[in-house]
């Protein structure tokens, strides 16, 4: 059982792709905050489904309902619960998902753990699961955003091969919204766009890179030695579905470099510590640095594809497999809005216990 | 504060590089494991400085005692209190470091964001905080080998741009420890080797890559949706010091597939569900499914150097700031015990974790 | 924020009494325990209001639903998501409790910790927060029933002056619903029956005792030094509104016996070791001996009553309240299946935490 | 395993009575406190065996040292360990213990749950494990008079029958410590030390009751709905050793009161919201109102007396067992500082956790 995240700013997520709904308690959130639905909708509605044509169709308008800790508009210190109904209940599409494990996917090692395993749209395990993350994390930012003037984007960087060119410095939110793979460099963006087409016409699926970032943290967050920011935020991209991958700053290309090469010196700017370059991306020793926050997160492929692949089924004897229905050839886009929220998610939460402590 | 890791197999570290000592306290060990300090010293050897020519050459017998939590050779399932005393305490040598920060070091966000600072040895930042790690790991590897057949190994997979081939299913722990850079493959490790030993004649530094690998893992390791297993490792892996990136699998490499050739095809063999590749890294939806579990780890390279670099001092001047007395020229060989710890630490604590809720 | 209990078994409750509704997520749950919310209701029918005409009359049938985390009727091993919906929303009842601070209720540190309150009803500090620990403990209940063999019970020992004689060793689930004070000794009963109605038609109110007790407890539940069985008792019991204290086994009267007198003897009995007395109340050294678990809650008299009371408005000027509406002149009837639920929610936790370590 | 206290201040003891040592490590303190060993020591020396004729008279110095955590006098915000080295190590005195269940001690029911026990001195049941807490405590402690303005006393009560009157409002520790019994009303204390040695001289022993207090508690400390600050005093307490029982404010005796006898009336007073009475014991909803805090802790008579006894051996036969050597006639003189010490980290920890969620 794990399906509570933070240690002051602590969400809990519910709900399986087939059932009631889905749904998060957040405890711990800042009491006279303002906060409504339409706080939470914006970042929901990039997470859904079928908001482009290159993202998975089902069809739902995912809306989001606060059914606690609000009051008069404000939030009360309580418990905020949130929840979305299930709409979209096709369970008869996924039959053939009840006696086969498909391929990559988390069918099997559920079975095996609980012994027992929704197999509708992949239950627990169905992306649909980080609605709660996302309606959760819109009330992060919300706060990092009027309490500490932090800024939390993401984005994507890399599809397949496809690389873009962005300055994660002066990258703005518009730019990134500007196209449905939200990609902020737009002749990237165009390329990756003709790629998942062609991909998704082809029954198949590519993975890539999002890279977040943030903005504007203050000096200070982190919390050594086992909860430096790092290893935190890597936590909670790696436990994104699909995630594959993790690194901060230089990450693994910084590598190539030496000591002398990668270091980042130090110089007074405007009053301030400043470093003359930011391979350390922005946390150091596992304390932010000021400077801006930045990683990367690997997605693999959609494990989905329209073709017949081999497999095992329940009763243990090999067979073969073809995906139908709904077809998602890259994650990517609908992932942004999660790293986002994961991101703003680790900050909050960092940012409260810094203050517990050491303010 | 984040001194402890893991649920129910939980450490807790404490110590300064200066001060009484470095030790750490392991709560929820599995009762009547035989126990003693033959069992934990062995892999302090292996972290310690001095080892080699090629490491940090600080001059410590870091040798372990246990003080609490063993009755006649076994565990009480009481906590167990282990702890190394300070020795080589040259504090003069770093007289420097009380007034200037360490470029891309943690003095400038620990004074910061604490107010106060050991500067000594680097204090609580100084890579002796891992000691109580590599102790605490070397219990959970125990309880792996003789409860579970697990099996946990590390290696120096990339030093800059060396990068060795090594073959995780078939790799041995002696075939690791036959060389002072802990890799595998003998022409590899020679050439890295070599490289280091430039690197640290020309005052440099080089970082590089560790791999790590559990296998004999169980079908069911994993709590989704937050622990899961790839997640729990990646947070464990970037608490490490020096750390910059971690990736499972594929990994960062597996974007270049698209889903049909990334997939692992799953396959019956001996009576078990087994897959054809293991691209997903042992791990699928967060959970064990019984393959080998592989992943690597991205260390920079050490920011010490021994040349003189720009930096701020504590009155907020720009200044210089030349490395002086030790000089690791790689921290990789003494990272594979860190990364062997962390990796058993997550996989008891799953363990555990499984057994509670599922068996 | 605190709205979460348990390690292992481990529910998140949300809710205020006026607004969307109340919940409970209940996170760590075994799979394949069959679960529908006939299961759980009958538990909330014995807690809700107006269930007879000793208690506070809301009109509200508290029906619950299970929005996720079973599958055809089994536990999936994921989070168990149970709301019930608020009905009875007469908010303008309560509207003078906007502007002034019920005496000995929680209005007025509620108001000066968070700086805004949900006035309505109470709002979180409702009696009617602890549906969501009734929904969670009916699970824990029959985890302990089917899985264990516990039966946990609790019943109405004292109200007021008037104190029931009960054998905690033979009292049965049919004696105490057999009336609507919940007090198995029928005589007792009556008397406390007349005494709650004499004191509702004064306008005033009475608090008592609850006895609760666990019976087939295995030797070995609770874990030292901090998490000791009856600390987590304690603290459960006194996390429940109006409750006050708190004993287990001889409890302050056993301070009135020497050690001679009051330490339990052990001595064979059918082949297992047992005590010959039971003043420990069936814990030692925090950890379960194997004789039945027997302790005792204190509950105040509610604070709301029908008559004018000092008080102070949110101008803090000193002003006047007299209650109003709804009037519950005990709280004990309804106490009876929270202090059932808060019983079993410790006692599944410690022994998932029990087999997890231990076994 | 459960040898962790706290969420944000938060402790971990170690240790066996016989063996290294014991000691704790404070995690979370925050930094640049004044503290040496001389801040810790006086508490430690009140806990101490042999301090006056009444209590038990193991010949140990218990000279705390702190091992990391502090530098030039400070706290430095990194984790504090601290250790008692075990000096009386008579462990021949004890041989009886290692074949039989000594009556209402915790022999049994370790032995029971881990399948080993360290036999000597009690091992970890013994009371030198609140060592540690008393240490941690006194850390918790200063900064509650240094940081807030927050002063924790407690005193005896009651012994066996003999009740003192205390203000808990007035009483100063000079009066508490001006006797060797800590009980603040001289006569009384007479009184409990004439029944004391002659109870010690019986070979038996007596149980009483601890009050505690803590003045100047700010309104808004305590977490509802689970960490209400009476429910996790309760905890603290029900965690010491020998503890049976706990209420708050008008507590049990509350009960006999009606609600229009039993409120707290607010009144305005030097510009503050004020009670006229505090049967809440500073308490109201689980947060603090600003009125002192007040509770008792019953301690039942120590289990160990001189007489023999009916038990059962290891292996499961009848048998008799006579207490020998040391023979602590009451518990209550040195559990004066626990209780101060568990209330001071329930404290220090609701202080930050408040400021984190709500400043």
């Amino acid at each position: 059982m794990a399906n509570s995240f933070g240690q002051l700013f602590r969400i809990t997520t519910w709900g399986e792709s087939h059932g009631g709904g889905v749904g998060v308690v957040v405890d711990g959130c800042p009491p006279r905050l303002k906060l409504t639905e339409a706080d939470i909708q914006p970042d929901l509605d990039r997470r859904r489904p079928g908001q482009s044509k290159i993202v998975t169709p089902r069809k739902e308008s995912d809306t989001v309902q606060i059914l606690s800790g609000t009051f008069e508009g404000k939030t009360l210190g309580t418990p905020i619960s949130m929840w979305v109904k299930n709409e979209d209940a096709r369970s008869e599409a996924y039959s053939e998902m009840a006696t086969k494990f498909r391929p990559s996917h988390a069918d099997y090692t559920y079975s095996a753990k609980y012994g027992i395993r929704n197999w509708q749209g992949g239950g627990r395990t169905s992306a649909r699961e980080t609605i709660g993350r996302v309606a959760a994390g819109a009330i992060a930012k919300k706060i990092l955003r009027e309490r500490y003037g932090v800024e939390v984007l993401a984005y994507v960087k890399q599809v397949q091969r496809l690389i873009a060119e962005v300055d994660p410095e002066t990258v703005k939110m518009k730019d990134i919204e500007a196209n449905i793979v939200r990609c902020p460099n737009p002749a990237a963006a165009e390329k990756m766009i003709r790629l998942i087409e062609k991909t998704r016409k082809a029954g198949d699926s590519v993975g890539g890179i999002v890279e977040g970032i943030a903005r504007g943290v203050p000096v200070g967050w982190g919390e050594p030695v086992f909860d430096r920011l790092e290893a935190d935020l890597a936590k909670a991209m790696l436990s994104l579905p699909a995630s594959k991958g993790f690194d901060i700053g230089s990450g693994f290309g910084g590598i190539l470099l030496t000591g002398m090469q990668h270091n980042d010196l130090f110089r007074m700017k405007g009053g301030k510590v400043r470093t003359v370059t930011n391979r350390s991306g922005g946390i150091q020793g596992g304390i932010s640095n000021g400077e801006n926050i930045y990683f990367r997160v690997a997605f693999k492929p959609v494990a989905t594809v329209m073709h017949e692949q081999e497999t095992v089924d329940t009763e243990l004897r090999n067979t073969t497999l073809k995906g139908r229905g709904r077809h998602d050839p890259c994650v990517l886009p609908r992932a942004v809005p999660m790293v986002e929220a994961m991101t703003a998610l680790v900050l909050v939460d960092h940012a409260l216990r810094h203050k517990a402590q050491c303010e």
